[in-house]
């Protein structure tokens, strides 16, 4: 999955939804979040307004082509001159895009951006890493025999860590099934064989009636998984929760970074 | 929640979507499990048939008076000369005939059904074991102080036992996250007091191009899932899927009961 014409066609694709956007309304939203602002695109359907999922602004890049030459570098592993910020921005803009542009023809479909997402994260890890997922694993023990489905797992061979990675488009209480599937390889491979790193786009939720933008966390909740389920060893975000963000200041702390944060530290974590 | 007033309302209310399906076309639907038939009723709704979820032949009471005379002997605690199996056909018909019912008028609401289904079971949860249950317990761990929300929680008090009752109308791949949620109890609070046993009503699929019904099973996942992720002390099902049975029979095995057991077991178990 991690070929070039795969990479070229998520340019095409955010080429095409962005040209679709672009001719589409904006209306900014109430945001109840501390320090960001948010945008919805807008479109009238049979007399009635209907909203994509909120955007956050100071991650949007208006001007595709910023987009379009980064993921070129992204492509060409050349990420000199750039920083993670700037990169998250770049992934952010390219994966709200789709799921807006979504959110604008089909009324709740939350698979095809979900698949989307994935899809995307996917690649990238696989590009960075050099080798294609699974998503499926043995598991022998003894006289037992399963086959376990899981999420993408990296196997960079005997004597490297293994990637977890579980990718969602928003995780809400959902999210427990991470930490369990994270105890499952813990317990079945042995703890600290894989590196448990979900990657998720945000936690925005859009109450429509009033237009206003809050994000649904569950901050304490994570701690109890963290300390009695199992240990993730960083949480990607491209839209960082503002509550999640702060679990980086707590003891013992859970490390939540910005997606763009993996393309400057993967060669350290392999 | 146990008042006898609510118990007198899920009987008023099995009368009526009794006597709304009864007036209803039923059809014979393909089964693909072994010794198991299903049928659904079925609507016509603009030209085009509408189907229930799958009922199970064998568990559903045709004669709605046997339901009827069985509650009442539930409100009263008085089951002398029925059986484990007479008591589970009964809560089944008493559960699916709702569950048709808003397959009927609603179309995709899964919502209802499962809202609907959890208060009977708290009910006769409540109702047998003399306590209300709770949504939310207090973690309290040195400087952490934290409020987990959980399913059903059936509080004995001290020296006994507490219930963890999660209820789900099928688990699919959700499943997880009840072993999850009891790892965290026995993480927080000390293996063994808190006896896991979730109840659920079926895990079947209905295709409903082909009329065929499957039972959508990860016996497997399972067994990995009680070795690895915490113990649940036992399974109820209403309508119990062929490949979970089996694990009753290996080793170690997973406990799969009818849910009808758990009325001539309880005082036991506490």
């Amino acid at each position: 999955m991690r070929g070039e014409e795969v990479g070229r066609l998520f340019l095409v694709l955010f080429q095409a939804t962005s040209a679709f956007l672009r001719r589409l309304n904006r209306e900014e939203l109430i945001s109840l979040v501390e320090n960001k602002n948010y945008f919805s695109f807008s479109i009238q359907k049979r007399g009635r307004t209907r909203l994509s999922r909120p955007i956050n602004s100071g991650l949007f890049l208006v001007d595709s082509s910023q987009v379009e030459t980064c993921w070129e570098s992204l492509l060409e592993d050349d990420l000199a001159g750039r920083d993670a910020d700037a990169v998250t921005k770049v992934i952010y803009t390219l994966a709200i895009s789709f799921c807006a542009g979504v959110d604008m023809v089909k009324d709740g479909d939350k698979k095809t951006p979900g698949t989307f997402f994935e899809y995307l994260i996917g690649y990238l890890f696989a590009k960075a890493l050099g080798i294609d997922p699974v998503r499926r694993i043995q598991v022998l023990n003894l006289d037992l025999t399963a086959s376990l489905p899981t999420d993408y797992i990296f196997n960079l061979g005997s004597n490297r860590p293994k990637f977890h990675v579980p990718v969602k488009t928003s995780t809400r209480e959902r999210i427990i099934q991470v930490w369990a599937h994270q105890r499952v390889l813990d317990g079945v491979y042995g703890t600290g064989r894989f590196l448990g790193m979900p990657v998720v786009l945000n936690e925005t939720k859009l109450d429509v009636a009033n237009r206003k933008v809050t994000e649904i966390c569950l901050p304490e909740q994570w701690l109890i998984y963290q300390m009695h389920i199992a240990k993730l060893n960083r949480i990607y975000y491209l839209d960082v929760p503002e509550s999640y963000g702060r679990l980086n200041l707590v003891f013992p702390p859970i490390r939540i970074l910005p997606f763009g944060q993996f393309f400057f530290e993967f060669a350290e974590l392999t």
